[in-house]
């Protein structure tokens, strides 16, 4: 069985490696277009910052095996043709056409073959687009080319251009390496994946770090001589030494279009689970490739590292007359800024209803451990809920507390279809140095499951916001932290009775019963206890700001950010 | 409705709070022995260590409040009786007995009696057991009593009877506090929810850090004047100063049992999915409960604070009347020695095999995130799963790498009945500072599958040890690391050709042919590869050593020990 795959990253060498795994008979043939196998391209940023020192890293095996041609073919029986392009598929014939570094042109049969192709980054058609030190972030030899410029003894101002995951990451490097860094983004936050409230708390915390973030800001051209000077937008000028543009990638499909194969509606190549093209004998796995988000059932493209090595095994695993299928994706998506954490699984609100469904959720920022260990930091956490079945739909965690876990135990639970019940009852792990006792997932759990059954009403602190501000409306912010608390970051207009005396204080709002009470506190769990002391004291239009004061995105709330618990 | 608590640590005043929240009618009485409610004694250790400075913060909710029963009655309105004893229990007329601190006895009547008595420490009756300086570790006052003596000018010779969760805890604080410690331990391993090879890992590291470890060695006395001066074992006397007695706890129980209420199997009070003991009025949570082992189904004693809350959430919607049921716990647990971690979730091989499971394991040592990522760090991962379903039974992960995460995941993947195949394909988040694209766990489900699957057969370094030792046998370990890392530490006897050669130098094996052999690296990555190598050659019996040198508990370890990627 001779098999060719096209691309040599990492849906590729998976699957070249497993089919010989698994049909050591199997001829099998990896074309590249570049130099490098396998290397790790998540680990560019990484790379660029100092982080990781050596190019050489990110090609090797965690021993500190270079995988190069010769490592293929010794240890995986793989044969390699790098520097060499695939350029046509004539699927009759079952040949692929490359073309060698040298230019020679060679036709090479196939049985099965795999298109594992990648994605590329998007490059606008904007004025200027051809200055020197405008950088995409995608290959090695980008990075080489950033670097070098940084190797250069000056302050760089450098603006990013897309604030999505690479955007973030390539800021956070830059930063590190001591330029001026500046994030434009067209959209009105960055990391569209993220609800807004918590996209706020990471551009909160670029701001603290000394990074300008313009969003909802179009970028149109860039100025300079030979080199990029100034990037122009919208809103304002901005100096640029350099300008990275991460403005998001597209699946490479014009080989497999070119001869005939379909792709889906993103764009990707359009594949069964069993990771076969419209043509049985051609698979697609990796970034080129479509695939299916388990919470919709519609086809996404979120090309990943994770999900393109499952892919290859699956591919490999057909291939060889193995049963095997890929499910699909959550999407779930990690990154750092700094020391803080954003990360997410699922679906994001606004992601829940464009779906269709009827999300309730749940915010809830919270210490990451036991609060009295001197390590414990902050974590936000917001749940999304489907109403009708009470499933969890997703989770998004953010703060310079442990994200991860949370977010890869939702994942766990979102693919297994747990109910937010189910998600309650989880034996986690808990130590004071690892967790609360009560882990940050199950307190979020049980929020919602307050929320579902009607014992809490929420509202988030934007709709607060809005109402308490709005002329004439009998709205109150009632605040029930301590005296010392409020007067760290006090919202106005709101009164202050702390939780504490409420009971006995109760008459002092008796002016207010037929108000809307909007209750806070700093989490909203002293403020869920206040707003089940007023119902049972009478009042019948009760809220808790979700999240409380933690989580409102207003003026006062720097005092609150940070390290803190 | 008149509820009365007794207990006033975990259980009972969650239970407490949530029948007020549940219904602000009720009138609730938490009767509480000690002085302090709502304590955090899995803290306890941390606050002997200097980790946490202040008692106070024990007590305290994450903002700052003390929990004492001036909060109880101001915030949640329940009435709280501390100093108090509850000596009776009159069914049938529905009255508590209660003893007050001066002494003065009061009947009070109930409608519903939630019992959250706790557990107790076990203190064998050894000759000399009550010698000044023998504690145990439960209460405020026992944490107190150990830190008078650490503030003594000298070094203290601390002798811990016991290797669970609270002994390897108090080792790692009483080491920090500068004590020379041993730990005693019955059994032949330390921290006996755990397989032995994880808890060797463990041992290995307290032994690195100067602590004595004594498994399999039976306490026979104390020997001393007023105080403890020295631990008689079965081995050798043991100077001690101060003797830490953790050899497990008991449920309180006898209130209960001398009112006739049905204690179950395990010695632990019975009660159905919510919470109710065999009268319905009465009801037990936390740690005097028995719960039901949610793999087996069978009746199991594993106290927990988590588990005390979900209890006690349950508990007190029972009694209020709302639909709700404690569904039973996995076992998780997880500790903190010095710079390294164990958890676990599930059962053990040991444990699947006892409950007549049909087990099948991997051991996959792995870093924890991508390993060009500096902070890196070993993760050692065992996985479970039932060879007839292919669900996962339990997890145990070691090691200075991120643990809890891993665990939680598979805690999470067991409540849903995942098999080992749902888990290779979950879309963990992953990016280099969190995890390696392909996660540790991702990894370990798929070596599980491959093995499930006939295409890799594993040895444990044990069964590899004794079979390549016995005179005249017929099997080869192949070492296919290179040669520089086999001059670190090689296993005698064996033979090495590194994986890159394997395929040319075959030859070199061909005497081996009929012989059985045993494949291994550094990981056992490698060494899979080799044995598939092998097969194709036409060698027929090849096994690869589970989790390959870094899993092997041998002569030559500890060279590869630590914070080794």
């Amino acid at each position: 069985m001779k098999v060719i795959v096209i691309g040599g990253v990492a849906a590729g060498p998976k699957a070249a490696s497993k089919i010989i795994r698994n049909n050591p008979e199997a001829e099998v043939t990896i074309i590249e277009k570049g130099e490098f196998l396998s290397y790790a391209g998540c680990g560019l940023p990484y790379y660029i910052s100092g982080v990781v020192k050596e190019q050489k890293e990110l090609m090797s095996t965690p021993i500190g095996i270079v995988r190069d041609s010769v490592f293929f073919q010794n240890v995986k029986n793989v044969n390699v043709l790098n520097h060499t392009e695939a350029v046509a598929i004539d699927r009759k014939n079952k040949t692929v056409k490359i073309k060698r570094a040298n230019e020679t042109e060679e036709e090479l049969p196939y049985d099965k073959l795999v298109l594992a192709t990648g994605a590329s980054p998007v490059k606008p058609q904007l004025p200027g687009m051809t200055l020197k030190n405008i950088f995409t972030l995608h290959e090695v030899e980008d990075a080489e080319g950033i670097k070098n410029m940084l190797s250069e003894n000056r302050v760089i101002d450098a603006v990013i251009i897309g604030g999505g995951l690479i955007g973030v990451e390539m800021a956070e490097a830059l930063a590190e390496r001591g330029c001026r860094v500046s994030i434009v983004e067209m959209l009105d936050q960055i990391l569209p994946m993220f609800d807004s409230e918590i996209a706020a708390l990471m551009e909160k915390r670029f701001e603290e770090k000394g990074i300008k973030i313009l969003t909802g800001t179009k970028v149109l051209c860039f100025d300079g001589g030979k080199e990029v000077h100034k990037v122009m937008t919208e809103r304002e000028p901005l100096t640029a030494d350099m300008v990275i543009m991460s403005v998001g990638v597209r699946p490479n499909v014009s080989l497999a279009v070119s001869c005939g194969l379909e792709t889906g509606k993103t764009g990707a190549m359009k594949v069964n689970p069993q990771m076969q093209t419209s043509d049985p004998n051609i698979y697609a796995a990796g970034d080129c490739t479509e695939t299916v988000n388990l919470i919709t059932n519609k086809p996404a493209f979120i090309p990943r590292g994770a999900t393109a090595n499952k892919h290859g095994r699956v591919a490999a695993n057909d291939i060889c007359g193995i049963k095997d299928g890929f499910r699909g994706v959550l999407g779930s998506t990690i990154c750092k800024i700094f020391d803080f954490t954003a990360a997410k699984t699922g679906l994001s609100e606004r992601e829940a209803r464009l779906a269709g469904f009827d999300p309730v959720i749940c915010l809830s920022p919270a210490p990451d451990r036991a609060h009295f260990m001197p390590e414990a930091k902050l974590l936000y956490l917001k749940l999304v809920a489907n109403r009708k079945t009470r499933k969890l739909l997703g989770a998004q965690a953010a703060g310079s507390g442990v994200c991860d876990k949370r977010i890869d135990t939702a994942a766990t639970a979102i693919s297994a279809g747990m109910t937010i019940d189910d998600m309650a009852n989880l034996d986690l792990c808990h130590a004071p140095p690892y967790a609360p006792a009560m882990d940050n997932m199950i307190v979020a759990a049980n929020i919602l499951r307050n929320k579902l059954d009607g014992v809490m009403i929420g509202i988030k602190p934007k709709g607060a916001k809005k109402k308490v501000e709005k002329k004439g409306s009998s709205v109150l912010l009632l605040d029930v932290r301590s005296p010392a608390e409020v007067a760290e970051n006090k919202i106005e207009p709101s009164m202050n009775i702390p939780l504490g005396k409420l009971r006995s204080e109760i008459e002092k709002l008796d002016v207010f019963k037929d108000w809307e009470i909007i209750v806070l506190c700093k989490i909203s769990l002293r403020g869920y206890e206040a707003a089940l002391i007023l119902k049972s004291k009478g009042f019948e239009n009760v809220k808790v700001m979700d999240g409380g004061i933690l989580m409102w995105p207003y003026a006062g709330r720097r005092k609150i950010q940070g390290g803190e618990k």
